[in-house]
């Protein structure tokens, strides 16, 4: 076997690997409210959002960095499932890191490591690429409760004030003219009754 | 209403009707076998194609546009359906065209032409990014099958030569590299009888 061919091998193991990211089931809900959003599916829609949202990014933010970014981010959750954002379950951390390791190292080493970097600089989202990607994450389930009639935010009986806290200072961080166009929408939200 | 707004608020129209690609279901079952794929996650599946697999790419390839490209192919479905590649339902051409002009269009007008350029540049394949990009939609689909034990070859009662003529021509054209890792795995599938 030539070395091409190990490669190649190599990263078809990681792709078919990556098929289980559609079994992963995270706690919203489609926009038309009729089953749960999977974390393979939730990637792709990110990946339309930074792919169309571009020209309200911050300026020097690269959209093909962001949607590198992001076609990455829920990877570990194979291993780690998903941590719903108002829920109660352990910091996942650690698990992610395990899951990291497992996950991009199916792949021929500078390969893992390229792709490493992409997922640290993600999860720790000190570059403004990052900051963009992390607010997408956090930007697009508060529109699908919008859409479905309150979603997530119903099930966890969640209230403005969390939301505004634990959703919406993440996106105004990375992607304030995002924050700007949904505050308003939210808070129209919550004052009908939520 | 700013321009700003009047622009962030088509696109978020845009991106919430794209929501709708999450439940139009394909002929592929995933890799485990357990249900079939739906177009959304398949989409978040061939960008992370060609993300890994960029390093067989012809070269001069772009891997940002094809995976633009792939992000966008299937937005189409969510009017027009899927066509199964071995079934017999009529050319979805006209529809898609249609579907085209009516889910872009819900973009900014500039947007709006630049991905519909991009819709129409992956449907003609007349480069190379979107002869790659066409060979990766190829090329995922044959290999859940393999994983899942038959899958869509199954379902349909395909050949070997059918998946030669259908399926391979069109990788090989796009990524000689990819047909030739995978080709020896399907004569070997069929050679233990399919």
């Amino acid at each position: 076997m030539t070395e091409g061919d190990r490669d190649l091998s190599a990263r078809m193991a990681f792709l078919m690997e990556a098929d289980r990211l559609k079994s992963v089931t995270r706690a919203t809900r489609l926009a038309d409210g009729s089953r749960e959003e999977n974390s393979a599916e939730h990637s792709w829609h990110l990946s339309l959002f930074a792919l169309t949202l571009a020209p309200h990014a911050p300026e020097g933010v690269d959209p093909s960095r962001v949607i590198a970014m992001l076609i990455l981010h829920d990877l570990v959750e194979i291993d780690a499932g998903d941590t719903p954002i108002f829920g109660t379950a352990p910091d996942p951390t650690e698990a992610e890191a395990r899951a990291a390791d497992r996950i991009f190292g199916l792949l021929p080493p500078a390969q893992a490591n390229a792709f490493r970097a992409l997922w640290n600089e993600f999860e720790t989202a000190e570059t403004a690429d990052a900051r963009f990607a992390k607010s997408l994450d956090r930007f697009q389930p508060p529109n699908l409760n919008l859409a479905n009639g309150g979603g997530s935010w119903t099930d966890y009986d969640v209230t403005e004030d969390q939301v505004r806290a634990r959703v919406g200072a993440k996106i105004e961080h990375g992607a304030p003219a995002l924050w700007e166009w949904l505050s308003p929408r939210i808070a129209a939200f919550f004052r009908l009754g939520g």
